[in-house]
């Protein structure tokens, strides 16, 4: 029997066996290997999206595994093959979509939110959100795919360009991510974060980091930019002030890519985008584009995945794991082990 | 003897004798046909800028007019050629000019605040900001030259193509030339406005208007785009009620393109700008370019610039027009008539 982890209500996670039934056309069946948990997983376990979540729900999007069975009409996939998943379904009809912007569409189905997702040990997906992963890719490093394709997409947004000077305010996993992604464009970044185990991770990977309970970041930026001003600002810390601090270091035409979620709305200082022709670019999840960078980057070390991976544990202590990433700051990111060793590991 | 209006202390302006002093090297002295009032003006005659202008102080910055007298080591310009004039001049070193976008530069004087304006019988001006205006075009039409370049540039930073939705949130005249502009790009247009007489003047421009205060606006757009959103909006308005309008209407993708002064910081719904990967961008002022576009659209016809003037007053009145505008809404654009009698008009 093959098992899944399901959200059952706030703070409340059973383990119950897994959907088993024969992949239909143009579905493949998955074994996942490892999940991440991510900020969303942890809204979900905290019973801020009843709402939208349907429990029992299994969470997971994060994920990299193996190929088990393929349906009917199904081309160029083997079991076996490594993959990881675009865990989005659009309807093709909408405004969004009929604008080539499926991503957003205005139905979406977010795999592992609006419907299953990856924290169980057999999975079934449409073969179109399937991405090939290389073999010479350990699949618990490849779990971070899916995170890297959002920092892709969003340093895309932003339109990084070589020789940049880049802010990236916010240094938890996703403003990691697109510190690396953006450093690899060929910018120069700077991470700002409160929490001192965050910027200890960044400065290990080479990222310079700024406290803002400590240091003045505006005036550094002045500093460090020549009085320019920097050319990009990320927003991924959610809070106000972070909103603020990326409004204050950006230049003239400095732009402003907005990733993190912001449930309320927040002050921001308009008259400074007038004055200075700041553009602020908002950026959610990403296209199939982006997860095949990502995949290259995660493959070729770019994104140095083992490091950023605190700890991996096995699908029955999923939920002492989304406690621990409650405290938040000294875990990076957290895998959970699906792989079913009782029929003989596929990876 | 020539004329200048000056602005003194708050809600008082005085005539005084013109300078007249020969243009210097590269320097043009013009002789001021019609000057436009627009709201920065009437700012500055509220008092609102005293921090910024030192009094007494000749404002006026929307004009068209002919060249007098050229300095030394002036070329290509005559006695007698129909001028406008771009009110910048910047300083060349800062690293927004460094990095081309003059027009912003950090230490930009902006002529008719940080400097004397065109409100004046005489006013000498580098010969790097005239603009050649057709022989053809009344220099009263030629008047809003300047206020069309404000709104070409903001129709560019929003990139406005073909085909596509807009709605212009404020319809004073800046919002009424963003939409002519707009329409003349070939995009369908809607202009938002709260007061009857601009709605009214908006409806006999061809202008399609609506009501805030009595319709659903959002719902408007929802059946205008088919569920879409606009594809661009602009908030002209000043007000955060505008403000909240403008992102409300937009598509995914869509872009906002702010104009308006906004003194205070605004509740901006992020979450939206997440969620449907929003554009901001803030527009200021022009460029070059953007005026000799302008000079094509009014002098064309395509800005129909005889019937955005209100009003024409003899210098020796501006003060009742400053006034008149207070009121505000019954009238969109108040010009001064400057041209020198006494001295054979050159007009
Ligand atoms: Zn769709
Ligand atoms: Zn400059």
């Amino acid at each position: 029997m093959t098992l899944a982890v399901r959200y059952t209500s706030a703070r409340t996670l059973d383990t119950a066996p897994a959907a088993d039934s024969e992949p239909g056309p143009g579905e493949v069946e998955l074994a996942p290997a490892y999940v991440g948990i991510c900020g969303t997983d942890l809204h979900i376990f905290h019973g801020d999206m009843d709402a939208r979540v349907s429990a029992p729900a299994v969470l997971g999007h994060e994920m990299a595994g193996r190929v088990v069975r393929v349906g009917p009409g199904v081309e160029g996939w083997q079991p076996g093959d490594a993959v990881t998943v675009v865990p989005l379904r659009w309807d093709g009809t909408c405004p969004a979509c009929l604008a080539g912007h499926q991503h957003i569409c205005q139905h979406l189905d977010f795999i592992g939110i609006d419907s299953p997702g990856a924290m169980q040990q057999r999975w079934t997906v449409p073969a179109a959100t399937l991405v090939r992963l290389p073999e010479s890719l350990p699949l618990d490093r490849a779990a971070l795919v899916e995170p890297t394709a959002v920092a892709v997409h969003d340093v895309g947004r932003a339109g990084v360009r070589e020789g940049e000077k880049v802010v990236v305010v916010g240094g938890g996993p996703v403003g990691i991510l697109i510190a690396l992604v953006a450093r690899a464009t060929g910018a120069e970044v700077r991470v700002v974060e409160l929490n001192a185990h965050r910027r200890l991770l960044a400065g290990e990977l080479g990222l310079s980091t700024w406290d803002p309970a400590a240091d003045d970041i505006t005036g550094l930026v002045q500093q460090w930019t020549g009085e320019a001003g920097a050319d990009v600002a990320f927003e991924v810390s959610g809070a106000a002030a972070g909103v603020e601090t990326a409004v204050d270091v950006l230049g003239v035409r400095g732009r402003l890519c907005l990733v993190a979620i912001h449930s309320r709305p927040r002050e921001v200082n308009l008259h400074r985008f007038f004055w200075r022709e700041l553009t602020l670019v908002g950026a959610r999840l990403y296209e199939r584009g982006d997860f095949e960078r990502a995949v290259i980057l995660v493959a070729d070390g770019t994104i140095p995945a083992d490091r950023l991976i605190s700890k991996v544990v096995p699908l029955t202590e999923a939920s002492a794991a989304f406690e621990a990433l409650e405290g938040g700051a000294d875990v990076m990111k957290i895998l959970v082990d699906c792989i079913d060793d009782t029929q003989g590991a596929a990876v």
